[in-house]
This record gives structure tokens, sequence and C-alpha cells, in this order.
């Protein structure tokens, strides 16, 4: 029962209203499309081809009977539906867009007709075309290649949402980015943070500073060499980006290490494949403790996704706490966290640098770890200041460029 | 090469400091203690048995050298230890404490001996019988007994530590507390949340007013009837603990309608397996974007552990996006969440009940859907406050009040 509908009528329609903010060039249109009750085609004018599901299109229909006009949100209610939802007829509209009606939800009720926009059809095919060449993955770094980090300038971030982008782009993809240029005086993190929106507290405060101290409540505020490591892997979900400002480093020492932990737990997963997997699944303890709290979690310490690819690192030996593991797997635990740890030493994973004053790293604390080497207090005042953002916010910044 | 140590001299010890602020009852002694190289068996003075590896005793040493004084941090880095670590002796200390010996790290280095006190030790035993006993499970809802929500007074809640505990005891086990007789206030939600700690905030702000608006960013600002749905799924941790504060509600209808997620998932991992095994594995597309925001994730509707319990839930129909799935799926996909949103909807899962002036609820947005039912905005007033807390808060105080 396939139906070939050729453009209908010959008013122009330019765009139409999907009830989405975002930026969806209308780049292509729809040539050709065909019917087949729980399958509509669609042909583009440069060759490529569509398939979507009726229920998938009754879904996302964009009316204002099925989406809220102001807050844009469904309301079509599919569980109200037919259990078999069918597309009886599909056309392309002037302009190159899509219409699509469906079978009758109830007797005697006309069936329901929807309009979708060909440039917002198009970035929501997914087809393995489509959803090939949207695909993200994380940059690799070449720590050999001096592109590592990449850098941005303060002026730039702070004064055009081009380079505010280029800032987060960075981020996103490299996992790392350098700022250079700023006023080395605290608060200035939070000045910089507000270029994305409110920074993420914990248990440290919002901002916190980076000083070695009398009577530490955490091991970042001794002088001491700090091994790579995630920060807040007590907390069930440790905080995404981490900044971290320079106001003063003239004590002898101090470098800043950085580990590329998704390179690390490839080399892992290559050379003790069983580590991994047991590193992937199973979860072990972290926890803080001080006057003011016991923040505890069991988290795995590789996270992948669905299919496999890494995702999140959580590795810090300060804050894991005394491993609770079922006997059998005590032992290979503690063997392939010793390997992982081995592979986070390793310098092809790692870049060292020494932040200048007015400099401001900011990471991934899901991807890259961050130690230091020790430093000599008496040799010069040494203060940063550290912080989070949600990846969250990041992400929707770089959107709200993006639509303009 | 088994060696079997009875007490070595006569002077009691009291506690071994652990570097560890919890508390840990002394309600237990060691009666005799075997050491086997990899191993160290504790026999106890009830005739329990544990038995700790040696690499974990090593990597839970306290001492000053081993463990930050101040910061209570792990400072020994096993990474740097011998590849196998041997205890060579182990003996019970007066006060029935445990010593353990380990061979020596590197030739002519004096082994390291650590202390490990009663009380901690056996709060830490990883022994299948100990970890059964530790184990936490959420309390299952029986819907018809009038015990959920369970209650607590307002009073008890901000002027005690046992009604502070009773509060957060029952938000984690049943993940769900009506608490009553409050002022019923604009802000009163924030003062009440300060018991716990600062409440997150999100792209709704800190405290939102649920009240009906002219021009909604959301559903939940208009006065139509909200399906059962867990709040911001679009973030890539949606918040742990919801507080929803009455202030007003003289309006006909807008019902309170809470689910337990928990229930209906294993309702649908009993009766339709394949479905529970896609909405657990595979990921789905989510996103809430306004003039301010933009912000999407993608993760499964059901999150299992690592045992396969349930331990979290994503499902809301306003924020679904387009789904963007391997072609494959789709259609199973959307089959699952038909059933499960069909279970959500079944009254056995389900409590209604009307906010009064005064009183609030607090669920877990991992395991507790909330709904409403519809209102008319033209017979009274109505207006909720909502806002967030952290689990880890919530847990972290709820240890403290223990620690006393």
């Amino acid at each position: 029962m396939a139906t070939v509908s050729a453009v209908a009528d010959d008013e122009r329609i330019g765009r139409i209203d999907m009830r989405d903010l975002a930026v969806y060039p209308m780049d292509h249109r729809i040539a050709a499309v065909s019917c087949g009750g729980d399958r509509v085609t669609v042909d583009w004018d440069d060759g490529r081809q569509s398939r979507f599901h009726a229920v998938w299109l009754r879904d996302n229909c964009a009316c204002p009977a099925c989406r809220h006009p102001q807050a844009l949100e469904r309301s079509f209610l599919l569980v109200d539906a037919p259990e078999v939802i069918r597309a009886t007829a599909a056309r392309v509209l002037p302009g190159g867009h899509l219409e699509v009606e469906f079978e009758s939800e109830a007797p005697g009720e006309p069936p329901h007709r929807s309009r979708f926009d060909a440039g917002w059809l198009r970035r929501h095919c997914y087809s393995d075309w489509a959803r090939a060449e949207r695909a993200w993955r994380p940059r690799p770094w070449d720590t050999g290649s001096r592109s590592i980090p990449p850098t941005v300038d303060y002026r730039a971030v702070m004064n055009s949402d081009t380079g505010l982008a280029e800032w987060l782009t960075a981020m996103r993809d490299w996992g790392v980015v350098l700022l250079r240029g700023a006023p080395a005086v605290p608060g200035e993190i939070q000045r910089i943070a507000g270029r994305v929106g409110p920074m993420r507290p914990t248990n440290f405060g919002t901002v916190y500073d980076v000083v070695s101290l009398p009577n530490p409540n955490a091991s970042a505020y001794t002088p001491i060499g700090l091994e790579p490591h995630t920060d807040l892997a007590n907390w069930r979900r440790p905080p995404d980006y981490q900044l971290l400002f320079c106001v003063a480093n003239e004590a002898v020492g101090g470098d800043s290490i950085l580990v590329d932990g998704y390179g690390a737990a490839e080399a892992l997963r290559e050379s003790d494949p069983d580590g991994f997997r047991l590193l992937a699944t199973q979860p072990i303890d972290f926890r803080f403790h001080d006057d003011g709290c016991d923040i505890r979690d069991r988290a795995p310490t590789i996270e992948v996704d669905a299919e496999g690819q890494v995702v999140s690192i959580r590795f810090n030996n300060w804050l894991r706490a005394a491993l609770d593991l079922p006997e059998s797997v005590m032992e290979p635990t503690y063997r392939a966290l010793r390997g992982f740890w081995k592979l986070l030493r390793d310098p092809r994973f790692q870049i060292r640098l020494k932040l200048e004053p007015g400099e401001m790293l900011a990471f991934d604390n899901a991807r890259v770890l961050h130690g230091r080497a020790p430093f000599d207090p008496s040799t010069g005042h040494r203060h940063l200041q550290g912080g989070y953002l949600d990846r969250d916010l990041v992400l929707s910044r770089l959107r709200l460029i993006e639509r303009g």
C-alpha cells in the first residue's frame, strides 16, 4: 500500500513551526516521499534517504494539540493512542517539507495530520548514515605534539561569543583547555565561569583556595605531591568540568600534571582485558569526611556506555575507602587498580605544565586526571583557586550561542 | 606457615586511632587470629569469623605514615609497594584489637606494622555474612496499608536530631515522606532544607513556584494534569530528592499522585522481560529548552546496578526528545515505553493525596514518579514551592547525626 505523492499545491511554505528554538538550517529539501503504513520513506534532494516510523512521526507531531505552544513540551500521550499507529498518506509540501496523515484514532474521528519542517527532519533522521554523521567522539591526545592543551585568550572568552564557543568546544572535545591573560586576582575564576552559568557548589564550597594549610582537611591543602586523580570521586555524581585558576605560583615545584584517562583506560583494555572488565563493572568505595560531612559513594573505576565507549573515570587514592567487595574479587580488583595506576603514571598519557598567574586550566573531570609535583612553600607563594561547572550548562551555553 | 598468636602483653588498649570520625561501637573483640601469608583470619568473641587479605590490611593501615593525620586521607601508595603483599605475623592486642606485621618492603627495611581497631574492623569485614548484614534495600510500598507516605512533624524535624534523622531515614528507605505542621509561607521550604544543606540549583532556580502562569515555559506551570514523571530527566544527573511544599491549595482538583517506580519496574521485568531489558540498556533522549537554556541528555529509562537491582528511573513525556535510536530498536523501544507507562498508571503502585497548606512532600526522584490531577485555577489559589536536595548531603547529614 505504498503511495507516492507529488507536491500538492503551489503555495510556498517557508518554515514549519516545530516548537523548537534551535537552528536547523534548511539545506536540503524533500524530493519525494512514500508511505508504507508503519514507515514513511523520505528521499532528499541530495540523494539521501531517511526512513521514519509512523509511531515516531506521530510522537513528534508539533501541532498545538500535540506540543504545548508556550512550554514547547510534548502534550501528546502515546499511551492513550492506538496500539498500532499507521500513516495512511504522506506528501511533500511546497518548500520541501513533509505532511503525514495517520489512521483515525477513534471511530468517526478525522485522521490526525502532522507537518514536519525539512530542516528539523533532516537533523532528526535516525538512519544509520545520519547517526554516523552526527556521532561525537572525544579527540585523542597526542601528548608529544604541543597541541595539548589548546589555549584560548581571556579577552576573547569574556567579550565574544566566538571566543566563548572556542573555549567550551575545546573543553568538550579535548577535555582540557588553557585560558591565558586573565587578571591574576582572587575571584576572577567566578567571573569567567559566569560566562557559562552558576558554578556547582560542593562540600568544599563554590570556589576553594588551593594553598598549603597548617591543619588541612584534604591532601590538596598540603605541599605534598598529588598522584593523578579525579576530584570528588566520593560523590554520587562527581563534578563534570574543573576550573583551576592561578593567582600566584612563586614556589619551587608544584607543576600541574594532566593525564588522559581515556587513553590510559584504552591501554588497559588492550593490555589487560580482564582487569579492564573488572574495573568497568565492579563498583568500589569512595569516601571523604571531615568535621562537617561524611560523603560516600560506590561506583566502578571506569564507566563505559551501552556501546562500550569509556565515558568516565573515577580514580582517587585519598578518597578510596576501605573496599567492601566480595572476597573473591578483592585481589583481582587490587591487581587491576594497580595496573591502571601504572598506566596513569605513564608519560605517554601525560602533559606537565607550570601555571602562570592569570592562567586557568579547565578540564573534564570524567576524562582527565590531574596531579601536581610537590612544592616547597618556603620558596614562595602558591595560590590557586578551583571550582566546578556542570556539563549540562557548558553544552547548553554552546547550543545557545549556536542559536544566535 | 599459619601462626596463631595469643594476647601478647597485658597493658590495656582502649581504642586504636583509625583516622576515622565515624562511630564504630566496640561490641565485639577479637578472640584469636591466624596469619596465612596473603590472608589474616580473625575469630570474634561471638564465634563469627572474618578473613582479610593482606593487601587490604596494608592498604588500610592508619598509621601517620600511611594516612594523613589531619586530612584523614590515605597517603600510602599501593602502586609503589611490592607486587605481592604478605602478612608475616598477626596478634591480638589487649582490648581485642589486631596487629599485623608485613613482609619487609625493601632489603634492610624493617617490616611495616599496622594496628586495627576491633570496632572499625568488625564494621569493615567483607565476608559474605557481614556484607549480607549491612545490605540496604529500599522498603517496598504497600499502597493499601496507609503506611505510605510515612509522616513526620515539622517541629521535630526543625528542633531535634532525632526528628531530623526520622525524616531523612524515611526519605532514604521509603522514597517518600510527608512533613506536616509547617508555617504555610513562601520560603519555608528553604528553611527546612537548610537542616540538611544547600539545595541544588537547576535551570529553574533553587526554589521554584508551581503556579499556573499565562506564558509557561514548562507544563508544570499550567493547570493541566501531569502524567507521572521524574523531574529533570534531561540533566546528566537528575536531582536526587525533590521537596514539594504547599503554601496554598484552594483550587478544585490538583491532587498529588505518587508512583513507586521500583514497583512498576519490577512488574515490567516480570511481565515483559525483553521490554525491561531494552529500557534498562537502551539510552533514550531527553531535552528541555527555553529562552535561557537547552539541556539534553541520553540515558536508559531504567538504571540497574551491577547486581541487577533497579536504582533509578527516568520517565518524562514532556522532556522526552525526538528519539535518536538505531532503526531496528525504535519500535521495540516505543512498545516497551508504552508498557511501562501503563504500569506507572496502575493504581496498585500509586498513592494520591491533596497537600494541605504547611505540608511538604519529600521524595526520591530516582524512585518515585509524581504527577497531579488537573485543577481549575478559577476556583481558588494554588501555590506550591519546589526544590531539590542532593542524596550525598542527605546521607552525609544522617551519618553526622549518628556520629553525635
